[in-house]
Formats: structure tokens, C-alpha cells, sequence
């Protein structure tokens, strides 16, 4: 049981779109993650997910709008809702959602991460 | 499905250990509180919490040891772990944690809320 330091956890790795765990509780998991470019539309079934925005500035694309969040800005983004994620230049963001989350969702791609890393 | 502000939501209310409701997801709730003095010790007998310090210094008393908490640090506090909230100035924080916690855990106290507002 260790406090966390968000600028020293992301100081650890480089790599964009590649989610890094850094704590865990109630059967959700709290991630870290580098973002630079578009993601993929992806869905996630049976899981809600928060996007907090720690540093440069996130679009997600939704079906019907857009939505750009500032550090200090977080957003809920529901089951069952497509969603884009998009960083025009680097973006640090942190991730709550259950621990059962696949990164794309019901999409199959190249970004798709079997395992993540715990820093 | 809106985002959320932090600041903003921060500038509605005043009180101190009032926790808000700002999201929820998966049956956790995102909280934010503004905390100053001593809270009373306590403990979740089944959910774990994140404190997260937004602005201010955070003191996590634990039975063995103080954990002192910066702006862009968060702690995860097992279930079944007693802590108690110290923060000598104004300190605002965000709280992850199941909707089943109570604020005072198993101690009964002035301080128990009922019922948490949204905002």
C-alpha cells in the first residue's frame, strides 16, 4: 500500500496507446496511458469507462458530436457507446474502469493488448 | 453523458467533509470533497478507496505510519484498513469508491452522512 506519484509513474514508459496499470481496487483498475493520434471506433459491451485527462488535449469522438477534454476534465463514457479517442499532439490520461476491459472493445486491431503492464 | 469539469464542480459548494457525487460508473462513484482538520478514524469493512489530492496537502494517518499526499498523488486504502484524513489548510480531493461506502466507515460520528448530493 504505496501512495502513487502520476508524473513519476508516466515518466516509466513511452509507447502511446498502451495502457499501464498502476492500482487496483474493488475489481476496477486504475491505468495510466501515453495517447498520440487517432485510436480506433471501438465499444465496450459490459463496461463503463473513465477518461480523466492529465496533460495535452483529448477529443472523443462520439457518433454524434465530439467532445474535447482539458487536464483537469474527466469523462464517463458508458457501455454499449462508441467511441474515438484522438490526440492531435501528445496527451497523458488516466483510465478507472473494470478490470475485464479489452482496450478495443469489440474491435479487433493491431492496438489490441492481451496483457497490460503493471508500473 | 456530459464531461466533467473538476474546478467547476469544485466552485459549487463550501462545506468540508461533504463529499459530492460528480459520475458513476460500474457502481463506483467519483466524489469530490474539500477536507480541512481531522476526520474521524474509521474503516470500510468491504470497499476499498482512492483518495486522489487535487489541490492542498492530504495526511493518510495509518496505524503504522503517516502517508502524506501531493497534487497529482492518489492512494488506494485497502477494505479493512483503518485511516484517518488529516489536512491542516484547505485540501480538495477526488474519491473513487463503491456507492455502498459510508463516509465514516464503521464509525459512528457526527460527521456520518446519509446521503451524498450530486452536483
Amino acid at each position: 500500500m504505496d501512495k502513487v506519484n502520476l508524473k513519476q509513474k508516466l515518466s516509466l514508459f513511452a509507447g502511446y496507446w498502451q495502457p499501464k496499470i498502476v492500482g487496483e481496487l474493488n475489481g476496477q483498475l486504475v491505468k495510466l496511458a501515453k495517447l498520440k493520434g487517432e485510436f480506433v471506433w471501438h465499444q465496450h459491451r459490459d463496461e463503463d469507462e473513465l477518461f480523466m485527462v492529465l496533460h495535452g488535449e483529448l477529443i472523443i469522438r462520439l457518433r454524434d458530436r465530439d467532445v474535447t477534454l482539458q487536464p483537469g476534465e474527466l469523462m464517463i463514457i458508458p457501455r454499449e457507446t462508441e467511441h474515438l479517442p484522438v490526440a492531435a499532439e501528445e496527451v497523458h490520461i488516466m483510465l478507472f474502469e473494470p478490470a475485464s476491459v479489452v482496450n478495443t472493445g469489440d474491435t479487433a486491431s493491431d492496438m489490441t493488448l492481451e496483457k497490460l503492464d503493471r508500473i
